[in-house]
């Protein structure tokens, strides 16, 4: 994923190369490269997941073509359209912009927003440039606390003047630029709640670090802030879940990236990224054992889908997680901690993890 | 709900009176009030759900209450105990607080979290205080931007100078001072994209007012932003949902409140909240018929009980709605409105519907 490819360029080129094959009486052809788990590798150099060379061609010309060749065209079109007026979208927005009824037809260029949001895949893969870099904008979630400056869109904001709320994450955050920040490193959660009490018992300013949370998924906005903070400022990233394959798997994403998303491996990952909790061990050293929510059967379902992943089948560390959790049949909450008092994560449990480096790589 | 009540002295009056009876050689007794659609009653003078007088006795010498009277002592106990420390606490916290095996029992105090949220609902009302009040804190969600100056645990925050992000609301705004409030009224809306697409078009600045947001349901910390907005500044507070029976209830919980917090409803209803839309009457003029999406069951069956609400009963312009949609046999999003033009929403729909005062009471 290059940065330095100018968003509206490369849309331009997309469509000349298009025009080039029209007047040459030639057919219009787009060779998309194959988003399934059929052309997804995990790299082992590189440690995430990627795309591989396989691509499928989509001919105007040919009736089984035409549909996706149309709706790519028209995501294109209406991201165009945002460039040139530079406004952002959300997929939905983008979805109801292509939606309409090709005239004389009674066909509609797309019928369900699944349609649009894989026109949108196809068209960052054939651009190289990610949704956010092409106006469109996933879901806003989150907050973020910290010496940080940080201006956005002509203000400056300091994300350790920010009350009891902090920064509200926006969903594009590639335009931002960090004007000071004093960090050690950057705690991400998953819990909001988590976030709130750490934010209560100032942990950034007393650990000088950052703290970001979002509820249940990574956004793409938050995985793109953290990603920056770790690239341009060097800092480690430091993940915080509950201890489960949900919570495992929110780390992996981060790490090695996903499926859904391997054409944009590198600008989403975070190989630096390290596991901080809550462990199979935390649970007998943090004397949580009475805290075990019993595995159901989804459960050890995903444990078997995890176990076997590629990049986690020759992980030592977490093999042993893994099989510790069948072990102890049990899963526990970052929130059980709060059974040996309320500030016991803030002033014992996360400063002796970190302190110790006891992280899961 | 009173706020003069001081709620540190309001649980200790509380443990008062139970070691009066118990001194007394008397069982100590908790009347707590009934929180149940059996108690609760819509003021059709306030025109908000109230709690009645029904009241359950709970003994700690009787064998069936027993554990709900400890369990509400707990929870008052862990409520005293973040008071006396001045910290806050989610509700998962407070569960794991409280569990615990009782000694030489193998009963636990609460077994899952409904048991000590159930015993925090009962604390609210016997002690006449708001959980928040009480120091714990619903979930966090939702972004705020506007001209308005806000201090905030020794911060000074404006809600005009936060970058594409907004500032985000804190699970708790019983402490936030307002320093500065520059608006004519607040929108608040269900969908965080809306929310990013006014805020990109500067909305809240060109019109003059205060742009909210969640993502789905209404945290409390947000219904509560709302109505001290509403109260405390005098602004209107308008509400753009989808249109649907989802949307429709969402602005019902608002204005009127709802059955579970019907003891909050004083601290939490907004009673001056007005439906700005998506309305049925929306689809004809905005040209959004094209985008109706066709009823479920689900919607129907959601619908039926819409309906049936005491207040909306007799309310002619909600029922004329209620028929509209079932007559369309469908919903309409609030994000249709981008098929018009990405900023159709800002630049038209909502200033010709604030204008002319198209709003549902």
């Amino acid at each position: 994923m290059s940065k330095e490819k100018n968003p509206k360029e490369a849309l331009e080129e997309l469509g000349k190369d298009l025009a080039k094959d029209v007047l040459a009486n030639k057919p219009p052809i787009l060779d998309v490269p194959i988003r399934a788990l059929s052309n997804v590798n995990f790299n082992k150099k590189s440690e995430t997941l990627e795309l591989g060379n396989k691509t499928s061609e989509r001919n105007f010309f040919n009736v089984a073509h035409a549909k996706k060749f149309l709706q790519t065209l028209e995501v294109a079109a209406v991201s165009k359209e945002l460039l040139d007026v530079g406004k952002h979208a959300s997929l939905r927005d983008v979805f109801y912009m292509v939606k309409r009824t090709i005239p004389n037809t009674k066909v509609n260029v797309v019928d369900d927003q699944a349609e649009s949001d894989d026109a949108m895949e196809d068209l960052e893969v054939l651009s190289g440039l990610s949704r956010e870099q092409l106006h469109v904008n996933a879901n806003k979630m989150g907050s973020v606390a910290g010496h940080v400056v940080v201006e956005d869109k002509g203000d400056e904001i300091d994300w350790s003047k920010m009350g009891s709320g902090g920064w509200s994450i926006p969903s594009n955050v590639e335009e931002i630029k960090f004007k000071k920040v004093k960090a050690k490193y950057v705690i991400y959660m998953e819990k909001a709640a988590v976030w709130e009490r750490l934010h209560e018992d100032k942990f950034w300013d007393k650990q000088n670090c950052i703290i970001m949370s979002s509820q249940g998924q990574t956004t793409r906005g938050i995985r793109r802030l953290l990603q920056r903070l770790s690239q341009e400022h060097d800092l480690p990233i430091y993940v915080l879940c509950d201890g489960d394959v949900w919570g495992s798997y929110i780390y992996s994403v981060l790490k090695y990236g996903s499926i859904n998303l391997a054409h944009m491996a590198g600008s989403m990952t975070i190989r630096t990224a390290k596991y901080l909790g809550i462990t199979m061990d935390d649970i007998e050293k943090y004397g949580l054992k009475k805290h075990l929510i019993t595995l159901n059967e989804q459960d050890y379902k995903r444990l078997e889908q995890l176990q076997n992943y590629e990049w986690f089948k020759d992980n030592k560390a977490w093999q042993r997680q893994f099989k510790l959790m069948k072990a102890l049949k049990g899963k526990v909450e970052i929130q059980s901690l709060s059974s040996r008092g309320i500030s016991f994560i803030s002033e014992k449990y996360l400063p002796e993890k970190i302190k110790n480096k006891e992280f899961i790589d």
